[in-house]
């Protein structure tokens, strides 16, 4: 939720926007952070976006408000900045933030701009954009300090105080070997208390965790949750140390993450698009609502196919709604703790059958109390006993096909590698519907003897 | 996803417990990391929870893997363990820690560990223990880096070096006036870079972010998280100093209410439960099946009205699934947009009416779009055009009434501080499903004139 003290900064600065009142909203917007900005962002149109960059007098927050932008925005305000503001607007930013931003451009303007900045920069720039801005290589850093392991300490702080006084916080002392390749890692306090002349490889640790350029953002977000540290070393093939990835990208990635699968399961598609248009909002959700569609119009087949049965039993038509909604839900409950189970690692994606067994238990519990439950209010409305047993066991054949399904489709997605999260939602909540309605009234039949 | 060396090594622990080869089940156990031991805890017996726990010979080790345990698994091992086995496992643990830790004991426990340890440490705990454990006072570190306001760099620096040895890693130094009040921060390097004669006072950055004790742990974590910082001071009523909150905390929290919200939608309850018994898991979801429950029986009151109508028209029993399946999962994406919008700041509580009605704006498109083709369907394949009439309108009514609840219950929910993650799941798909159904037969009544 927006901390009220932001409501009221919003306010202030729409209302500034409103009256064209230059000079305030100067000052206040050069007061803002640029995180704050950038959500307000969201909330404005384009032309007041414009003008608010404008009046941002520090660079290098107008590279921190860039970095924070949504892509959409992002692209339309940079299409109306010149290179060469652009261009010293970067050389403010570390280049893992430029190599992020100049991956979203198109490639001509891309290219342009990273011919326009110095070289060591666009080079260093150039080998970051080579990954997937999606591994460890795409969101690490390239500057870090590195030691060779066969200097001193006393050398070892020497070159920390020359070599390294721009890297503000260094959590970790990674050491190499002469060919580059990670071999230990030290800690400043170890600097100090070992005797001066003690050389690294003699007491770094040498187990150090590392991950791998071209590993899953979400693997290498795992791991530094997991092991609570502070940076994680970034390895190339060769285990030459390329870069390191520290926990502040990394809670970016979480909530990304997140949000990711939160919507996938939700079937309305991956990013947040709440501050997109309705038409791209639209157009993201369209296709989800397919599969429910399909579904929907083979139910009905299904049901078409029991008319006569309908015909002469028309009360059954009243149970649909329980029916499906029961097993909807509990399907639903299955799906999503599977789903995060394996997420956080709390599943274990071999465990087929005892997760899935589990959840059919479950399943079956539920199914039991709900089934006699409404199976109970069913009889009795109709004062006919036998409609009691039909909804009752439909409720408990539902709930059963519901957690089976929604247990054994995520896993199985998880087993060939397929983004668990997208099998559930609209598909898993569709099958179930189908084989419960099916089921309800293969029951009826069976029962009523019709 | 469990990476598969973990899993390889979970399959030796299991096969070297099996065989009750001790010697080298110690020698692995003991080379294993904690956060590794406590994911490996979920899937094995507690006779073997507590054989390894047994031969972790580490102290420290043994303090992690507590920490890292699910409440229900840490309360059964401790219960076996001695008070001064536990009181020495907590005295290699930072405060903080040892605070949570104590926090999940029983009363009676708890205070004879306390009584256990040393004086200062079992202070510090008792302080810890009065905040509520999902605030900032309770997710706090009580050990930081306070300088006085009015003592030079140089005297800052040899107090770092003396009294603060311990602390590793001082991401901030924060500045206190002389009754411990928060009045400035400043960087190892302005200490370094500037005339060790300088006061802290002359040079600190005064506008430093802070949170109170009593702020609720996501709201902390949003902080930390928007405006990219590494630590956040925590201050009292009285704006002192009490305690910082590092950005490693973070991560787990974010990563908890991540897992929450998403239960919390699915009315799955909670707390992550799948390594919990199936009557456990039953008991935790069996309430959140019952507004379902009452739904589905409420629609079926509904429909039984029109049962002389369901009687002329059997074929209209066929569509109640395809409606209520569009209607419900075109709700579901509306409340998951909602509510993460709401969770990740991206939508502002008080923009009720936009928000809401852009939502129902794309139901409406999507509810044009699929209500024809569905409609066509209907009409097509039995041959009656005012059936694809009934059925079109029913799935644009249904889908815009998705749109609408979906969209304005959570935001309702928000609005009076209730978490608009509960609101989902069940409770809309049920009240979409029920209105839909009541649309759907008033619209067939209208058309067909009976």
């Amino acid at each position: 939720m927006l901390r009220s003290q932001n409501r009221i900064l919003f306010e202030t600065i729409k209302r500034l926007l409103r009256k064209g009142a230059a000079g305030n909203l100067r000052k206040i917007v050069n007061k803002t952070h640029a995180a704050d900005l950038s959500i307000f962002f969201g909330f404005i149109s384009y032309s007041d976006q414009k003008r608010i960059f404008d009046i941002i007098e520090d660079k290098e927050k107008k590279g921190l408000l860039l970095s924070e932008l949504e892509k959409d925005t992002f692209l339309r305000l940079i299409s109306d900045i010149p290179d060469n503001l652009i261009i010293s607007i970067l050389e403010t930013m570390p280049n893992d933030d430029v190599a992020d931003l100049i991956g979203k451009l198109p490639p001509e303007r891309a290219s342009s701009i990273l011919e326009g900045m110095n070289k060591i920069d666009s080079e260093e720039v150039e080998v970051l954009l080579r990954y997937d801005d999606k591994t460890a290589g795409g969101i690490m850093n390239p500057h870090f300090v590195a030691l060779k392991e066969d200097i001193t300490a006393g050398e070892a702080i020497a070159s920390l105080q020359k070599e390294y006084r721009d890297v503000e916080m260094p959590f970790y002392l990674y050491v190499i070997d002469e060919y580059g390749r990670l071999v230990g890692v030290c800690s400043l306090r170890q600097l100090v208390v070992f005797s001066s002349e003690k050389l690294l490889k003699d007491f770094m640790t040498i187990d150090v965790l590392s991950v791998q350029t071209d590993m899953d953002q979400e693997e290498v977000a795992k791991i530094v949750a997991r092991y609570d540290i502070l940076a994680v070393p970034v390895t190339d093939e060769n285990n030459k140390l390329v870069g390191i990835i520290t926990v502040d990208d990394i809670i970016d990635i979480i909530r990304e993450e997140a949000t990711e699968d939160i919507l996938k399961m939700a079937g309305a598609g991956e990013e947040f698009g709440e501050t997109k248009s309705v038409f791209l909002s639209t157009r993201n959700r369209l296709p989800w609502l397919f599969a429910s569609c399909l579904g929907g119009i083979l139910a009905f087949f299904i049901i078409s196919n029991f008319e006569k049965t309908l015909s002469k039993l028309t009360f059954l038509a009243a149970f649909i709604p329980v029916i499906m909604g029961m097993g909807g839900n509990v399907g639903t409950q299955s799906s999503t703790i599977v789903v995060r189970g394996i997420a956080t690692g709390k599943i274990i994606i071999k465990d087929i059958i005892p997760v899935v067994w589990k959840e059919v238990l479950i399943g079956s519990i539920l199914g039991i109390c709900y089934g006699l439950f409404i199976g109970i209010v069913a009889a009795s409305s109709y004062s006919k006993w036998q409609l009691g047993i039909v909804v009752g066991s439909s409720v408990l054949s539902s709930m059963i096909i519901a957690t089976f399904i929604g247990s054994l489709v995520p896993m199985l997605f998880a087993r060939i590698n397929i983004d668990p999260a997208v099998a559930t939602g609209p598909f898993v909540t569709t099958a179930i519907d189908i084989l419960s309605v099916y089921f309800y009234f293969m029951i009826a039949i069976f029962f009523f003897n019709i």
